[in-house]
């Protein structure tokens, strides 16, 4: 590549759907996966913002200004105070990760548009300094944290503040993704939880995230099936996601340690260990039982991602 | 020892005193310390039981057959078939763990007989057989499983089966724990708990059980002091101990990582690490802390426990 004045503000990422929550980690535990979307952005010292997808919800990705990736970019600008010497963008995607379905789309977005940005301009913010501007657009740490990271995340807020620790799993996991048709929004998966909940029901969550954090750092895959469960969201969101028991019931019948909502749906996501081999098996049986609840799914087999969002060149 | 019938039936044990709870980790969490109790068992053919105890709380430790030595004793020996064999015993009894005050008297009572009966009848079951006993015996697994197992424990009742997860903290700790001159009974202290949380409190202990789980494991002390902080029974608890919350500020102000109720209290426990060498300082402020708000008390420094219930000679 020459180093053209254009090229220097040019620069290639790649950025992991993510899936948050894995059952008992509600509205904490987040974890990064290997289907990415690609941003090749390039700053404008005009005010243009043009913006070229392809890939998954191309269609529908807001052009122009309005475009989250841009709306990304353009925080960090002015988190800099570069707003005046960079005033627009090129703006080329290429998405794989399903939009509406609970894999950290909008959060891919969000932190592709913030590392591109941020390489172009010299690194002026480290990923904490990212992870908080990310939080702060999306509303929750949940999938900006792995998508940033890598590996699994577990995420606190205090006082407006995210703390978050990253890890990589001592289990070689292989995550099996059954995808409806349907898109799901996070608002509607969101008013569909009460306000409050039964003590009990707190203490399965609190004793089962315990147990699910140490089974992935150290390795206890056997204690997965009990650590996976989760009392707190998925009881309410059922009702969002025809099948949604069956599917998971028949992906354990098939061999899986687990199986939870991605996100706030509407995908669901299994868990087995890559030794198993048991993939294949369990995403058709998750596919064939959305079917027989007349919901159409197509399948992903994932490994988890263990560099979070990576610049490729510039 | 001479090697007569009457020896072959006595042995010596050594039980940790424990913590429940540890803030966030509400009813799963616990931790052994090296406070001990001990008993010296001898079992009898004949229906006599002997207690002689002596130190913390002598005076009014049931002798007889209501004694819960006797009963845990006598509970293992019908599991294994042997209550025919073994009518009775003399349980002679040397306390250091104070009665009622959330540092598991009681777990050490039961595991002290388990253990100790365990071992006579030369260990037909194996520590997760004890541990399912004690924890019917106790109710809850929270205090028996660190008194059994050492270290950390994790602990999850799933269909009335107990699974735990134990494990050695990577932060050198130490736990000051200042221990008021009143008792609090368990019932008494789970009777002022709600039925019904907020889901923001619920998800608050999720957050944080999980990443408490992961700074012991990972040895990231700087996240205690977000990660011990609790929603879901500390406020409640707070009116049943006169000056908890002051204590508690109290001890951070003297440099402790986060301060907690041990159990269902009434004992407070503050962690720090042994590099900080700061336990002096911090066990003087919660002493003096109590006693500005009335309540006599003093304080112990113990590290973790790593090792739980050990047979010390037979």
């Amino acid at each position: 590549m020459k180093n053209s004045p254009e090229n220097k503000n040019r620069v290639a990422v790649r950025v992991p759907g993510t899936s948050a929550n894995c059952g008992a980690g509600f509205d904490c535990l987040g974890v990064a996966t290997t289907i990415y979307n690609y941003l090749d952005l390039t700053l404008l010292r005009n005010g243009k913002v043009i913006v070229d997808s392809s890939g998954e919800g191309a269609e529908n990705i807001p052009r122009g200004r309005r475009n989250l990736t841009w709306v990304a970019i353009n925080r960090l600008l002015r988190e800099v105070k570069r707003e005046d010497e960079f005033k627009g963008a090129i703006i080329r995607m290429k998405n794989n990760v399903p939009i509406s379905r609970g894999l950290g789309s909008s959060s891919a977005a969000i932190v592709a548009g913030l590392v591109a940005a941020n390489e172009i301009l010299g690194a002026p913010l480290n990923r904490q300094q990212l992870l908080k501007i990310a939080t702060e657009l999306e509303g929750h740490p949940d999938n900006v944290a792995p998508a940033l990271f890598g590996g699994f995340t577990v995420s606190v807020m205090e006082n407006g503040e995210v703390q978050t620790f990253s890890f990589q799993p001592r289990i070689k996991l292989k995550l099996i993704v059954a995808v409806p048709d349907f898109e799901l929004s996070t608002r509607l998966a969101r008013k569909v939880l009460p306000r409050n909940v039964a003590m009990k029901d707190a203490i399965f969550n609190v004793s089962r995230a315990s147990m699910l954090i140490a089974a992935l750092l150290e390795g206890r895959e056997d204690l997965l099936p009990l650590a996976l469960n989760d009392a707190l969201h998925q009881p309410y969101r059922k009702k969002l996601v025809p099948g949604m028991s069956e599917v998971f019931d028949a992906a354990k019948a098939a061999g899986a340690l687990g199986a939870v909502i991605s996100g706030a749906g509407s995908c669901l996501i299994a868990f087995t260990t890559a030794r198993a081999r048991l993939e294949e098996k369990i995403s058709s049986a998750m596919v064939e039982s959305f079917k027989a609840h007349g919901v159409k799914a197509r399948s992903l087999i994932l490994d988890v991602d263990r560099r979070g969002a990576q610049v490729l060149r510039r």
